[in-house]
């Protein structure tokens, strides 16, 4: 039924009535934007948009609950677009995610549950942060998909040791990052393509096998989320490509060359993934909900509407 | 003549007839924001601008030159200020600041020029970035002082590995920090008191010993700029007083206590400095401009009406 679902509505209407069994909703409503959904106490709200302010590039708002128990209207935090045109009238803050999670004292009580709507109260306020896959549309339109959407896989994701500005009750975070390779001759044009995306990570953060160091990113092959990331024929783990230069000759076979910018590199942006972490870390009291990772709430503004 | 010297615009007007004659504007014009300039060639302000909006805290862009080549007004960055209150009618980007410093293809031409009338043209655009002035008046009114103006000396700066988020052609960038000794037992309340501050850096980013190594400070003793920190008589370096705790008895003598909340440790801040270095950085082609270290632009608007 998912050739069906053409607008962020249909998306959440498929989510209230149960009926997305994806394994994600990347691919959903195609250019309709996705965000990542995170409810806290009302008292956490301050230090929570503070923190995202202080981190815009890891922690991108775009919109938050219209008011302390609100659960049907947010205000936008994009300068162009209004809380109704990015989530209209016809929406339900604790339904119209496919799945959710509920951590009550900073425990998980319920792992992708269908809805929040006993969890929720009337001091519970709902954030919607940016979401990568804003951009990936427009790699792909340019010519440069992502690996893992060709691989049909999901994008690796690494915790790391650059460290978040800290903001009240959460302090000592760290940026996740998530990771596509390129040739390291296509990365101007991929750094270009993405930086119009500020309010959904924009640019890279970093790139090439040194970022992997100063990082902190452990083990490539490893990713903290997601799958682990290939190489093109998605046989070989991609940490194997590090120093190797491979192109393909007129046969279709594979040949050495001395053009380093063959090279295919780890480009790393930041991740959505970031303030949950920081959520997580800071040891909140009362009841916490969040989507089911890869199950985003999709909203009624487009890609396009976010892009500077 | 300093203590006519009331408003902003009185500010400004010293400065463009060359009459401030002292080592910075801190403590000029009290309770009136003031601002680094930064002055840049047009092609680059859309990168300078995303360099900004992507590293807020040591980067806190107030406001920018209403058009290319526009020197006496600036549109806001600031929610609740427009542009003519954060700089009025009656101002002059190339003469306000008491002293500039002139770049030419990244190599330094002019130190501490009075005006930068002759260099100026309708390609450049001046940048707005607010400064550590505005919080440290509200620390002083909350009975917690910088230790640096009690001693009449520079708040002292350092680089750091932390990484700037790059944009466009700023990259490798890191946060250059300022630091402010406090009591363990303080730190909580002096976060309290600079995250009102969110448009001029805000709460702190790190503290502790610890932080020292963290941001990878080389030496907290030797700033790479401003004056070297010392202790609370202004007799022996800050750094001699790491794991010691003293507190004056009744009598006014130093005494041991154990108490670890007297412990005075480093409190870490985003700092001004870093878009200047990330420019330097840059290896930038044409003329560039910037105020001179501790000369800032005074504004009209008040360091209350930034305060969130």
């Amino acid at each position: 039924m998912n050739a069906s679902i053409v607008t962020g509505q249909q998306a959440r209407q498929a989510s209230r009535n149960n009926k997305t069994h994806s394994a994600s909703t990347s691919g959903l409503a195609p250019g309709y934007l996705q965000a990542n959904l995170i409810i806290l106490p009302s008292r956490y709200a301050n230090d929570f948009r503070n923190l995202c302010a202080r981190n815009p590039v890891p922690c991108p708002l775009i919109a938050e609950s219209a008011n302390k128990g609100c659960d049907n209207a947010v205000v936008s935090h994009i300068d162009n677009l209004r809380g109704d045109e990015i989530l209209g009238e016809w929406c339900d803050l604790r339904r119209d995610a496919p799945h959710y999670m509920v951590y009550k004292d900073s425990k998980l009580e319920k792992s992708h549950c269908d809805d929040v709507v006993a969890e929720w109260t009337d001091d519970h306020v709902a954030f919607l942060i940016g979401c990568s896959y804003s951009f990936e549309t427009a790699l792909a339109t340019a010519g440069l998909p992502p690996r893992q959407l060709l691989l049909g896989r999901n994008v690796p994701m690494y915790r790391t040791k650059l460290r978040l500005c800290p903001s009240g009750v959460f302090q000592g975070g760290t940026y996740v990052v998530s990771m596509r390779p390129y040739k390291r001759r296509d990365v101007d044009k991929v750094r270009d393509i993405t930086r119009r995306f500020g309010a959904t990570h924009g640019e890279p953060l970093d790139w090439g096998w040194e970022a992997v160091e100063r990082l902190g990113i452990k083990d490539i092959d490893r990713p903290e989320w997601g799958d682990a990331p290939l190489d093109g024929d998605g046989k070989k783990a991609f940490g194997e490509m590090r120093g190797q230069i491979k192109s393909r000759d007129e046969d279709g076979e594979f040949k050495e060359d001395e053009d380093e910018g063959d090279e295919e590199i780890p480009v790393f942006w930041g991740c959505g993934v970031t303030p949950q972490e920081a959520v997580m870390r800071a040891g909140l009291e009362g009841v916490v909900m969040a989507h089911a990772p890869g199950h985003m709430l999709v909203l009624d503004a487009r890609d396009e509407d976010l892009a500077r």
